[in-house]
């Protein structure tokens, strides 16, 4: 596709209007009229560059980078998690949030959607949180074998949906950094 | 509203219809006209009985009965929570788990969506959590001041929404059974 039309700093802001209206509305009731409307870009504009809605959708979710959490080092696992919430931002954690239940119930029914949602939220956070969690067992302060290792994301995902579900308020650093102390790290036998 | 005019075995079968479509295209997608397909009514009928989407979707939810957790009493937490799970099947945590996944953005911007889900879904396994936890406490197996306590629907919630997005697997007893043992007991120093 002739992508190379429009400048990086266009499709920036392209990619970022879709997540905005993603966040909004969600995935089914976003339509392309929609996009082109926000973004001042005619729909004929839309379809050539990147062919269907779940594929505009795709490329936009892939443009939004996460921050890199393996480069936090402090030394203990629980140093760890505080400072990677401490270089979080809850206005971050919130528009994360509300991408995810904008896609909940799309990424079911649509495969290219589910893997571009993993490789946005899931998978470089997994490799983050095994680089930490792997220092921690070099360290001894987590038994190899603790079968809550592979537990973490699961763990972090629960904070994260059910906060807003149960408590109805926005995850943020305070009650994050409660749940690390309180939950992750004695299911981890720290 | 005049409801009188179903019998309750006719409402009954409208509102499994409803939630149905609800797992299967979500709230945005649900039309009253693919309910009235369905459930071969009219239109005309299911505002008369309704008068919106909204109330008849929060009616359908409000319908649906979950099982009492809190009469489960083996004399250990462990015990309670692997009883919990040999008395859920499989399809039913599926079922469950599709709900929330088609309602997940539409309640954060519907407050009546949001407490019928409350309702059905969170509120009573609360309660029954809370007489389970209450039964753990007062035999002295977990402390009344641990701050996991709280954090157990929370737990229980990344659990059922993690397993799919991360593992593309649903929830089942077997997952569900080692995450009580690798997670939630631990946190709660059992």
């Amino acid at each position: 596709m002739a992508r190379g039309r429009l400048t990086p700093e266009r499709e920036a802001e392209l990619y970022e209007a879709v997540l905005d209206l993603l966040r909004e509305v969600g995935y089914d009731a976003l339509t392309m009229d929609a996009v082109a409307a926000r973004t001042h870009s005619s729909k004929a504009t839309l379809y050539r560059q990147w062919g269907s809605k779940p594929e505009l959708v795709a490329h936009a979710l892939r443009h939004n980078k996460p921050v890199d959490i393996a480069e936090i080092d402090t030394g203990s696992l629980r140093g760890d998690f505080h400072e990677l919430l401490a270089r979080s931002d809850d206005c971050q954690m919130e528009r994360d949030s509300a991408l995810m239940r904008g896609l909940a119930h799309a990424v079911h029914d649509n495969p290219d959607l589910l893997q571009a949602l993993r490789d946005l939220l899931v998978e470089p956070e997994m490799t983050g949180l095994d680089e930490v969690l792997g220092r921690a067992v070099r360290r001894g302060e987590v038994s190899a074998d603790n079968p809550a290792l592979r537990l973490v994301p699961h763990m972090f995902i629960g904070a994260f949906v059910a906060r807003p579900l149960i408590e109805d308020r926005p995850v943020d650093r305070a009650f994050l950094t409660d749940y690390v102390d309180a939950v992750v790290l004695p299911a981890l036998g720290v």
